[in-house]
């Protein structure tokens, strides 16, 4: 039976060893995901799927206290529909999978596994939509995509990825602008208060806009390593595909008119982002608004009379207030257990044992920050719930600081090779707007133009130089390499 | 723009004049779902979504709290996978689709689109399982799965669904078997007590098990016309699979041995029973456990003073405890909002006027009765609670009543036809067992055996001979025609 444990790692590489090792065996040894006999295809295992399932809980709520519905559209599309938008096609068909027999029979037209679906949505809007008065389309939804990757990593770059899609239909311009700022706000909210990810906003290049947008907006992560994530994007796609589905209606003037269209997305990539802002050596830091288990009851010395009830007793009254596990097995060692659930990021642990309850207390274990608290089992319930909201805000303030660490000024192509050797992160710098230099500090560094901040986080560094080529420059960009 | 209205029907059909015209009527005027530019594959419209939502709900609720955690696995699956379980590919192949090429490349191996997730998974559990310590595996997924269908129908049968699958590994045959009858149990509770159908269970024939199945166990619904529907299956599977994919572990007695494994699913077609077994002439009737409106609110004159303000008062009162719309459209009258609403199958309609708000009481018009009652506004949250209750009981009443009505006997075939005719429903029938005698049956009526009943309700009518051929039989067996 050679198959067995051929995937068990026996220890987590440390980060500043071999960082995307680090990575690897953190996924691995935690059972987030595996890989799948299908190359570049993932499973998502229970414990990485627990954090999906409340990543959407998250941002179902607001998108759904924002006026927004879930439907659902064919997972597979038509080569004709795909083809209507020309920037779209142009940026997709390479990377799509292609259905081409079916029930036996070869198709007539080939169908492409969604890659995303603004065309097949757009045909059916075009068949919905009549008049002004039935605007918005507040649409979304949950679904999987694939596109076709050379160079894969589990979470961060899968041929297949699970994701959500909102499409909205506005009357004007300003509405799907208006739009377009409020979802990408809705996204840095839920980053930053329910995955303790400090993010960058601001808008892509032309050259890193989504194809067929008329603008693209980001969120962009620090990870640990230096790299950014690109964390969601929010899409103001204008009316090319209002156009090129000749989607219409009658307007307040009560003419013919072409609506604008708004999209935006988050993805399972948002884990690779947790894992990689928060994790340690020890493996996983889960914040708790995300972890699928955020408290694990050991008992200590379980095999003395009382000790395994009274775990059970806390597990209960807590259990109805927060997600918790009792880990009563027998044959391990308590030590053996706090490793465990260290590794796999339980925010807090909560030992019990005969002398404790003797002296109605348990310990508290932070996985943050390691400390150990010894506190009353009168209003546990209280003194969790503060310890939990207590670990969120510190994993926020430590990934925000780590960002700031990360994060220097070039003023020009010198010192930003210099400054990026040094402490790889995020380069401020100032560009003129040109895709020749773009393109050049990518050549020479590897880093791109993650986003261009918005007004009221511009500055002008360096009396508004291009970091490359020395002309004037408007604005200042955020660059890093990325994933 | 010819192309508008096209798809905007006038009229629901009347039930009793064509029934499959009724359906299509209702389901394309309340904007459940649509057909979609790929033949056969519908899109889930926000309404028809939120049901599904509601529906899911329910059932992952009660999957956790029996112990099961999601999970998800890839969309494609290899073509050499798919084929490793004879049985299993005999009854899939030829209704799946295949993806030939990715990234503009032939494939070196074509990958289907999931129909099922049996084979994907249990290449992984393979490579996951060593121990009993491990055992049993509890895990479900939700998601699509594409079958290649010829003659299709908006949520009974389209070539792509939603659904879950369950999938679970146990040490001995005894747990497999207990889970199956467990889930099937689960399904049966949920469809009774949250969707309102009463459901018949059983035991399918060996022609009409899964395949791949050892034994296959399903619960049926009876729709207005008589057809039975199948709606949700549970199987044991044995160790089929276990084999063909060499899922072995250590069991107590430190020998290898091969696990046994149960899967178990329900889809939206559980959309299309709500709405054949509760929908009337009017439109559709929603069971208040999975109406995404449970309650609208209808100004009456709400042009006068301090109406509109009264029904927002009272729907955002009751909006804290049940799923409510207030509708203060302008430019509709009171009577058309009342029409709209009904055929949207809304349960309860509060209509709040001038001189209602005087005496301090407003009118709930039930969707299942009609009935009309004026109640006060004081204590009018446990009022809509008790009669939302009330609702829902009611509507599994009168579908029990209705499938008892529509259940006849027979003793041999001519009395089958005769009573299947006059009768249109469940027959309840002997049968000896054998598959000539279901074949015939099924050629000479074009009714199936829908599922063979469990001991407790089992009985012997017409001293046990066969419907068919006389002989002896031992079992009764609920034929019907099936969508």
């Amino acid at each position: 039976m050679g198959k067995k444990d051929k995937n068990q790692v026996k220890e987590i590489t440390p980060m500043d060893v071999d960082f995307p090792q680090w990575y690897t065996d953190v996924i691995s040894k935690t059972e987030l995901c595996d890989y799948s006999p299908v190359k570049g295809f993932m499973v998502i295992r229970p414990y990485g799927y627990g954090i999906w399932e409340l990543i959407q809980k998250h941002f179902d709520k607001r998108f759904k206290e924002t006026g927004h519905e879930n439907m659902y559209f064919p997972l597979l599309i038509p080569e004709s529909l795909l083809t209507k938008e020309a920037e779209h096609v142009e940026g997709f068909a390479p990377e799509v999978a292609w259905v081409t027999h079916g029930g036996e029979k070869e198709l007539a037209e080939r169908l492409c596994v969604r890659p995303t679906s603004e065309t097949i949505i757009c045909s059916m809007y075009s068949k919905w939509l009549n008049s002004y008065r039935q605007l918005p389309f507040l649409y979304n939804q949950w679904c999987s995509v694939v596109r076709w990757e050379k160079t894969t990593r589990p979470f961060l770059r899968t041929s297949e990825f699970l994701w959500q899609e909102g499409h909205t239909i506005h009357e004007t311009a300003e509405e799907a602008q208006e739009e377009t700022m409020k979802m990408l706000g809705v996204y840095k909210e839920v980053a930053e208060n329910m995955l303790a990810l400090p993010v960058m906003v601001g808008q892509k290049s032309e050259k890193e806009k989504f194809a067929g947008a008329d603008a693209t907006y980001t969120m962009e992560a620090l990870m640990h390593d230096g790299q950014a994530l690109q964390s969601g994007t929010s899409h103001n796609l204008g009316q090319h595909f209002t156009k090129a589905f000749d989607i219409t209606f009658l307007d307040r003037n009560n003419e013919q008119a072409y609506p604008f269209h708004a999209s935006w997305g988050v993805s399972t990539r948002l884990i690779g982002g947790i894992i990689m802002v928060h994790g340690d050596d020890s493996g996983l830091v889960l914040p708790p608004e995300i972890a699928p288990i955020q408290l694990v009851v050991i008992p200590v010395a379980q095999h003395k009379e009382g000790v395994l009830d009274k775990a059970w007793e806390i597990g209960k009254a807590l259990g109805k207030a927060f997600r918790i596990k009792v880990d009563d097995q027998d044959g391990y060692s308590p030590g053996w257990k706090f490793n465990q659930w260290e590794m796999k990021g339980v925010p807090i642990r909560l030992e019990i044992g005969p002398r404790d309850i003797e002296n109605n207390q348990c310990v508290l274990a932070r996985r943050d920050t390691g400390e150990k608290v010894s506190v009353s089992l009168d209003g546990l319930e209280e003194t969790v719930k503060a310890l939990l909201a207590e670990i969120q805000q510190n994993l926020f303030d430590k990934a925000q600081k780590m960002r700031e660490e990360k994060t220097s000024v070039a003023a020009d192509m010198d010192q930003f090779k210099t400054v990026l050797k040094e402490n790889p992160g995020f380069v401020k710098a100032m560009w003129c707007g040109d895709r020749a230099c773009e393109d050049k500090v990518r050549e020479e560094t590897g880093a791109s133009i993650r986003c261009i901040p918005f007004e009221e986080e511009q500055e002008t560094l360096f009396e508004g130089k291009c970091v490359c080529c020395g002309k004037p420059a408007e604005k200042m960009a955020y660059f890093a390499r990325a994933y």
